[in-house]
């Protein structure tokens, strides 16, 4: 079946949907109406309902939504349904943490290998992982697919990390660098620029009390 | 003067202006043409100027844009030009990645307190700072204007440390628990919610490869 193209929005809504969702489910909760979803999420019912929509619609007139049901449809939507793997490249700070970081191995996203090319830094142990020299991830990458590479060098370092992962086959980037990389078309590219998350935050801030 | 409510993707656009500003400054640049902007991040001419015009436009005809004194308005209006003072609650694997970043106090964010419940990690040292007990997050909050709290906490603590920061003065909250926190008008809630980014990179992995 040929889908239409989802908006932008509506695939970073997703991950909301399954969150909270995920939270009816381990509070005992069977099925939710689209009200119901909207009260709790803030959302207006009527985009509730378009958003699931544009992936086929699951509700049921009087009825609402069945919980289990509907996250397993969001979850294979996602590609959360199979276990995806991912490398590190940049043991410092963030990279560190997010190699220690259980909560992806829960979504099924399982950290195989942590890379740096500092050698103060390699062969030490982190969570579960030992630090690799970057020199090996080619290698690596040839003797186990990695869906998933996440870059947390310094922003120099990036692109050419980058251009390392997509030669080994690496399809998805998550880019924690502060900068942006360049990839051939069929690679996604993920950013999480924390410097500009924190910066919006500081704008609010200043919006906020010209107004107090 | 009255400002007319600058729109959400705007805001967002800012801190990428702040980076290639940066940038070209650091490369020697002294002036860019919208155009030039443009090409070189990946955005339409037009919409750049659009995006500027916003805060009162600071182009001229044929000459194009100061980049020292842009980035500097820039600077201005996300309100990093002056020292902001950022408290972190949970010294888990993101708290201290966070708290031992370098990034953030180059940018004039200076992370001056972080906090913990657990016994185990409280008295030890994590880059310049020592891990207090959130008990004294009160007391700490009084004795010194903080602008930021971070919270690196599990979901389950993520609201009541929302609501101890709000009490004690914080009215910006930048969130890296995987849930949402409600909070009264006037304070600004920005979320990294780092597993709904795996996610949406996880969806686009799955949509490139069913085109292919």
């Amino acid at each position: 079946m040929e889908r239409d193209r989802i908006p932008e929005a509506v695939i970073r809504r997703l991950p909301k949907y399954y969150r909270y969702l995920s939270e009816q489910l381990r509070a005992g909760e069977e099925r939710v109406s689209s009200s119901g979803m909207s009260r709790d999420m803030g959302l207006n019912a009527s985009q509730i309902r378009r958003d699931l929509n544009c992936f086929g619609g699951f509700g049921q007139q009087g009825y609402g939504y069945n919980i289990e049901k509907l996250r397993g449809e969001i979850m294979r939507i996602m590609g959360i349904d199979a276990r995806q793997r991912m490398v590190i490249i940049g043991a410092g700070n963030i990279g560190q943490a997010l190699a220690g970081y259980g909560g992806f191995a829960r979504e099924g996203f399982l950290a195989v290998g942590l890379f740096d090319t500092d050698s103060t830094v390699i062969g030490q142990r982190v969570s579960e992982l030992v630090v690799r020299p970057v020199a090996e991830l080619a290698a690596f990458l040839r003797r186990q697919p990695v869906q998933v590479g996440v870059i947390c060098t310094p922003a120099a370092a990036a692109q050419e990390t980058a251009d390392r992962l997509v030669q080994g086959g690496v399809r998805g980037i998550w880019n924690f660098a502060p900068c942006d990389v360049q990839v051939k078309a069929g690679v996604a590219v993920e950013n999480v620029h924390l410097n500009d998350s924190l910066f919006v935050l500081s704008y609010r801030l200043r919006e906020d009390g010209s107004e107090g």
